[in-house]
C-alpha cells in the first residue's frame, strides 16, 4: 500500500465510489490535470470559435450483454447521451468503438449494433465515426464498447456545483435502483428477475425541455455507478454544502426494494442509467415537477430533499421514515461490478 | 456463412483489411449508416457554428503493453492525434476511457498514464474527460484503452479521394514497417528484436506545418493496420484511380526487412504508427520533401509513386527492383492481431 492504494487495482476501482475517486485523484489527475477535465464533471466544456461544446467518453462492459429494458449497446449510447445531457448541452454526435472479443457470434454483434442504431436515431444523435478491435477468445468478455459524445450548450444555460443555496431543492426524475437490481438479479437468476427492468433511457429530451422551460436549475447529474449515493456525496463535496433528503420521499418501486433487501444491497447505492438527480432553485421546483410529470421519464418525479448548511464537513444526511438521521456516504464501490 | 460473413467473429475482423472492410460495410453502416460516417475517413468532420472540427475514436489493445519505442499509453495518444492529423485538423482535446483487469499492478498503470501524460503535452492536446471500468480477472488482459479526439479543421483546407489527378505525386514521411515488426518481435521473442524500435508518434506537428506551407495536397491517411497495402487500396477504391509505386523508392530499414523476411510478412501489409501517406499535387511534392526532411518525423520522406489511370478496376501496381509489376492487393488482416 502507498498513499492508501493497493498494489493491484480492484473490481472495486471501476465501481464509481470512493476507489474510484482515490484512483483518480492519486493517480490519474497528477498526470493529466488540465483547466477543462479538473472539474471532474459529466462532460468537458470547451469553446470553439463561436460554438459551445461539451465533450465526454465512457466504457461500457456490462454482464449480462442483453438485460431486461435494454442491452450493452442501448446503455452505450443512453449513457454517453445522459452525461452530455446533465452538462447542459445538445447531444449531437457520438463516436463508437468496439473490442470484440474472438468467437462472438456475428448474431449477437448485429443485434447490439441494430440497438445502438435504433436508440441513437430515437435520441436525435448521429454516430459519426468508429473502430472495430478483436482480441484473442479468453482476452476480453464478448464484446466492450465505448462511445465518446459531443453537445452543443444551450445558450444561457449554466450550471455548476457553485451555484447552489441553501433551500434549493433537489429533486430527480423517478425510481431509484432499477438497472442495478435488474443486472444483479439476472446474473445470479433470482427468481422476481421477471418484474424487474432497468430504466436504461436517454435523458436528453426531458432535460433540454426543462433548461429551456425552466430558470433556476443549478446542477444536473445522472445517479450511475454508486447510485443515488454517490452523485449526492459528489454534489456537497463540490458545493461545500450540505443536502439532506427524506428516505419518505425515495421513489423506489417495491420489486426494487425488495430484491434490495434480499441481496442486501442499499438501493441509494444501486446504479440508474436513466436518471438524473438536479437541485433547482425553490421557486423553481414546482414548474420542474409539473414539466417531468407530463413527460414519459419524468412521470414518477419528486422532489426528495434540500441543500441545507454544512455543519463541520459537508455530509449527505438521510431523513428516515421513523423520525430518525442516518450519513449518507460514498459507497465504497464493490457492491456491483460490471453494472454498466 | 451468410452474405461470405462468418458465424462467429474472428481475429481477422479486427486486422484492418478486407475483414474488416467486410464487417463495416455488411453490419456496421446499415445500422448507423448518415453523412458524417459513410466517407468512413480517418475522423467524422462537423460544422458548429463557426467551427469546423474532426471528432474521432480508437481503442487500443495492443500486447505486450510496453514496447521499444512506446507503449500502449503513448500508442494511444499518438493513434488518435494522427487520425484527426491527416483529417487535416490540428488535434485540441482527447477523452481517455480504461477498461482495465482486476489485478494489473498499480505501478503499470501509473507508467502507463505518466506515458500518456507526456505524450499528450508534447503534442500539445488536453485529455479534458475520462472513464475507468474494471473488469474481473480473465475476462480482459491487462488493460484496454480508447481515446477520442477533437480537432479543429485548418481554414482553407480541403482534402478528399475526389481531388486525385493523374500525374499526383505519392509520398510517405518515411520507413514503413518499424511498428508492427517490433511488436510481434518482441512478442515472438525473435533475436534482433533490441534494433526494432516503433515508429509510435503524433503526426501533427509535421501535418500541420505542411498544410499550411504547401497548396497542393490533395490528401493523407496514416499507414497503420493493414500497412501502406490497406491505405493505398482504400485510396484507389475511393478516388477510382490507380496507383503505382516503386519498390526500389520504399524506405524500409534493413533490419526491418530481415525481420518480414524470418517471420514470413510483406512489410507492405505491415502497421506503422508514425507514417503518414500523402497524394499531392506534382508542382507540390518538392516543397513537401523538403519541408519533411527538415522535421525530426520526416527525415526519411521519398516519393513511393504516381496516381495513375485506372484500367478496368482502380488498382494498386508495385513496379519491382527488377522491373516486374505485381498488384499490391488489401491484405485479408490476419497478419497480426493487437498490433495496435
Amino acid at each position: 500500500m502507498a498513499n492508501g492504494t493497493p498494489e493491484r487495482i480492484l473490481l472495486a476501482h471501476g465501481g464509481g465510489g470512493q476507489l474510484t475517486n482515490q484512483l483518480i485523484r492519486s493517480h490519474i489527475l497528477p498526470h493529466l490535470g488540465n483547466e477543462a477535465l479538473a472539474p471532474l464533471g459529466d462532460s468537458a466544456c470547451l469553446e470553439l470559435g463561436s460554438a459551445s461544446i461539451c465533450f465526454t467518453t465512457d466504457s461500457y462492459v456490462v454482464k449480462p450483454l442483453f438485460f431486461r429494458g435494454g442491452d450493452i449497446g442501448k446503455l452505450a449510447v443512453c449513457g454517453t447521451i445522459n452525461d452530455l445531457a446533465v452538462a447542459g448541452s445538445r447531444p449531437l454526435a457520438l463516436t463508437l468503438s468496439l473490442i470484440v472479443e474472438e468467437g462472438l457470434e456475428v448474431h449477437t454483434l448485429d443485434r447490439i449494433l441494430e440497438s445502438i442504431g435504433q436508440t441513437a436515431r430515437q435520441a436525435g444523435v448521429s454516430v459519426v465515426a468508429g473502430d472495430t478491435k478483436t482480441v484473442e477468445r479468453g482476452s476480453a468478455d464478448g464484446i466492450f464498447i465505448n462511445t465518446a459524445g459531443i453537445g452543443i450548450r444551450l445558450p444561457g444555460v449554466e450550471l455548476g456545483l457553485d451555484k447552489f443555496a441553501v433551500g434549493d431543492k433537489v429533486f430527480i426524475n423517478g425510481t431509484i435502483g432499477d438497472h442495478g437490481l435488474t443486472i444483479i438479479s439476472q446474473r445470479e437468476g433470482i427468481r422476481f428477475e421477471s418484474q424487474l427492468e432497468s430504466d436504461c433511457a436517454p435523458l436528453a429530451g426531458l432535460t433540454c425541455m426543462l433548461l429551456e422551460n425552466v430558470q433556476g436549475i443549478r446542477f444536473m447529474r445522472d445517479a450511475t455507478r454508486g447510485g443515488l449515493a454517490a452523485v449526492l456525496n459528489e454534489m456537497v463535496e463540490g458545493s461545500r454544502l450540505g443536502i439532506e433528503i427524506r428516505e419518505a420521499d425515495l421513489p423506489i418501486k417495491p420489486v426494487v426494494q425488495g430484491a434490495a433487501d434480499v441481496l442486501g444491497f442499499d438501493v441509494l447505492n444501486v446504479a440508474n442509467e436513466g436518471k438524473f438527480v438536479a437541485v433547482v432553485a425553490p421557486e423553481a421546483a414546482e414548474k420542474c415537477l409539473e414539466l417531468c410529470h407530463a413527460h414519459e421519464l419524468g412521470r414518477s418525479a419528486r422532489v426528495i430533499g434540500e441543500v441545507v448548511e454544512s455543519r463541520d464537513l459537508p455530509l449527505v444526511e438521510l431523513r428516515t421514515k421513523i423520525g430518525g438521521r442516518r450519513i449518507v456516504q460514498m459507497p465504497y464501490g464493490r457492491e456491483l461490478p460490471r453494472i454498466c
